[in-house]
């Protein structure tokens, strides 16, 4: 097909004619479809079922260090599973505290403390005037609603095809003392799917802040979610990077086993340097005695290692696989050459991240509510829930099936040249 | 024997000597016990093991609402998880929201919530120049560790045989707006074992705070931890009682199952009006997806329903009552008559509450130290870990065996006598 600013107005008004008529078929099906979350299917939670075995009354409730996993206390999550959680993070298990059920909880709570406490001895946060932060767009709604729920002023920067525009992260770094902080998601990025380049992690751990509290939120969350075997994003490890550049407490790493084991009942880890950790862990034994030891216990009996959380990963990659390749054939079949939208094709994560046409995003979402099919909320991956261009899409093809994917992106196809048509109609 | 008091300088020197003969006797028993915290024991856990095996792979993954407890979702925790911890708590389900692995993690936030966000639109505590807390003591560490940790101004108030003294709660209450809250453990208090009585409850439920945003932070720890099937304490429902008194929002209770199933990993939960919980919810949605729901419908499996829950806390009483009576019996034989201590027989909760004669408190503890028993230290019980007096000594026997809690009694009940004899000659 020819690109659709090369049609006529008569040939795009026959065009809205034909594809309004195709929309209400597709309405007639009905369709009830979630493609908002990053919500791991079914199949990919029953992977990790013998987790529930590995653990009975009839084990030894017992840590390799002696400790009964049943009773309080360990602070930091016990021996193995620290390790285990280090080699996740490709770091060490003393650079590793093992939390709760949720990264999420650990990055609001690491703010929030730099917010009240304040980071190594500076300033609490809340007692100054202004605090901002970098965040490389589009990226993760729910990063965004931290530092916008505690009133931190977001700073959009966009997020390139090998990381984020680091002249622009290096300028406002260096520059502005209030700028304490960056959201990071730096491979198969959340939802453009890129992996940051070793130029970029290099230049990031090089970074020279005007605020000695500034910090790298590195949310290493698809760390090991690879869509394939052989074709895999490596990135450098932040925190000998950060310690190489003689930044060793500039950086927050972030992970969890949410998307490995089961999304609400999965083990979440941070890892830092030793000073941020000894910082943390002052006010991390005020809010708790200890995180869930049995189910740390319990992760490190199935996984042991992580050969075998690769291994593990390689199971969910072909189950994800065959759902992205539906989205992305049909995007292809249906998209290409029209010039009414652009896609990455990525190597792992969990999203696709779509680029309509400026003004179209919202309307395309709209368009395919309306016929069943949930979308991310447009400007949802942009700081205030405002996408400047009204451009961006997150496409989540994990929960549905592959058939039902394909169903899907074919709906969403179709509301892109709908709203596409009717842009270039009103612009005529 | 007769009170130390009416002995003679004479008599006291001798009593002296043959106390530290008995006392270098007991220090090459080289004992090592630990009655610092309130841990459960090896046998109380055991209890709880068959929780393990309540839900495997075999199982449904799904809660009562059709949710799988597998995948991300459900905030409030699964409604059967809500109406288990409702009739623990003796309120309803539609009052409850259930969060992660300890009730400490939840006051904590809620405190943390309170400075950095306000409550219910009042302004956030962080910035405001004073927030004080009333702290009836003797106390619990971890609660002014809380307040200690967030700068809140920590104001001691005398914890009566029926509760705080309530004509000094209501006095700072009502005239002083910098009071925000309260720390109370209304049942089997920590450390002194008295429950509130149903009149300071209702004068505590219709308390008229200068500030708004008070709070009563009601901690039901051991709301079903009893020691006697017969001999059990009650108290009022807070949650109704304030409803009743037209203070429906003055009220956050907490508890949890840690010293219920596992105490590392058990269940907490959070009582609150619904203005509240919709209030706390705003937060909670930006700090977490939801909480472990596989751990919640574990718990919901092997507990069941308040029945399910007294019948296995009445095993926790059959394995604790030996422990406080062991201590009890030697406090009895030890020092009856002596006029150097006091102590309240609890009915239930994990600790005995000991006043020594003042200034005695800290080296009655150092020297059980030396003879290998670790105390909790003196001063925790109170703010600031000062106690005015030097005289309150919380024992905890729940971790060691019945045997060795009479021999560490023993010891204590040895250097009780060693420290009054010293401080009386000081006197004289």
């Amino acid at each position: 097909m020819k690109p659709y600013r090369d049609l006529t107005r008569a040939e795009l008004l026959a065009l809205k004619e034909s594809l309004n008529k195709d929309y209400q078929e597709v309405q007639k099906k009905e369709l009830q479809l979630d493609m908002s979350r990053g919500k791991p299917g079914i199949s990919q939670l029953d992977l990790s079922l013998p987790m529930l075995d590995v653990l009975t009354s009839k084990d030894e409730m017992k840590a390799s260090d002696g400790m009964d996993i049943r009773n309080y206390g360990v602070l930091d999550g016990i021996p193995e599973a620290k390790q285990l959680m280090a080699e996740m993070m490709d770091t060490t298990a003393d650079h590793v505290v093992v939390f709760g059920n949720a990264s999420l909880t650990i990055m609001y709570d690491t703010v929030s403390r730099a917010m009240l406490k304040g980071l190594l001895g500076e300033t609490p946060w809340c007692k100054l005037d202004k605090v901002k932060f970098l965040c490389p767009v589009p990226g993760y709604d729910r990063h965004f609603a931290i530092t916008e729920s505690l009133g931190i002023e977001m700073i959009n920067i966009p997020l390139l095809e090998d990381g984020p525009d680091m002249d622009l992260v290096e300028k406002y770094v260096s520059e502005d003392p209030a700028v304490k902080g960056i959201w990071c998601v730096p491979k198969y990025s959340n939802p453009t799917g890129i992996s940051y380049s070793d130029e970029v992690v290099k230049r990031m751990a090089a970074l020279k802040p005007a605020a000695k509290d500034f910090r790298i939120f590195w949310d290493n969350a698809y760390c090991i979610h690879h869509l394939y075997e052989e074709k895999q994003d490596k990135i450098l490890d932040i925190i000998s990077e950060c310690e190489k550049a003689g930044n060793p407490d500039m950086v927050f790493e972030f992970a969890s086993t949410s998307k490995v084991s089961f999304s609400g009942a999965g083990v979440a880890a941070i890892a830092a340097s030793k000073a941020n950790i000894d910082d943390l862990k002052k006010t991390m034994t005020i809010q708790t005695i200890g995180y869930d030891k049995i189910n740390q216990l319990r992760h490190v009996k199935f996984f042991k290692n992580r050969a075998g959380l690769d291994a593990h990963m390689m199971k969910h990659a072909a189950l994800m696989r065959p759902k992205f390749e539906a989205v992305l054939e049909v995007l292809n079949e249906e998209l290409k050459g029209l010039e009414i939208g652009s896609w990455i094709v990525p190597r792992g994560g969990y999203f696709i991240s779509f680029n309509a046409l400026e003004g179209c995003a919202k309307d395309i979402v709209a368009k395919c509510k309306d016929a069943g099919v949930v979308m991310t909320g447009a400007g949802a991956t942009y700081p205030y829930g405002k996408d400047p261009l009204d451009s961006n899409i997150r496409i989540a093809p994990s929960f549905p099936t592959p058939e039902e994917m394909r169903e899907a992106a074919k709906l969403f196809t179709l509301c892109v040249k709908m709203v596409s048509v009717d842009k270039m109609l009103e612009a005529m």
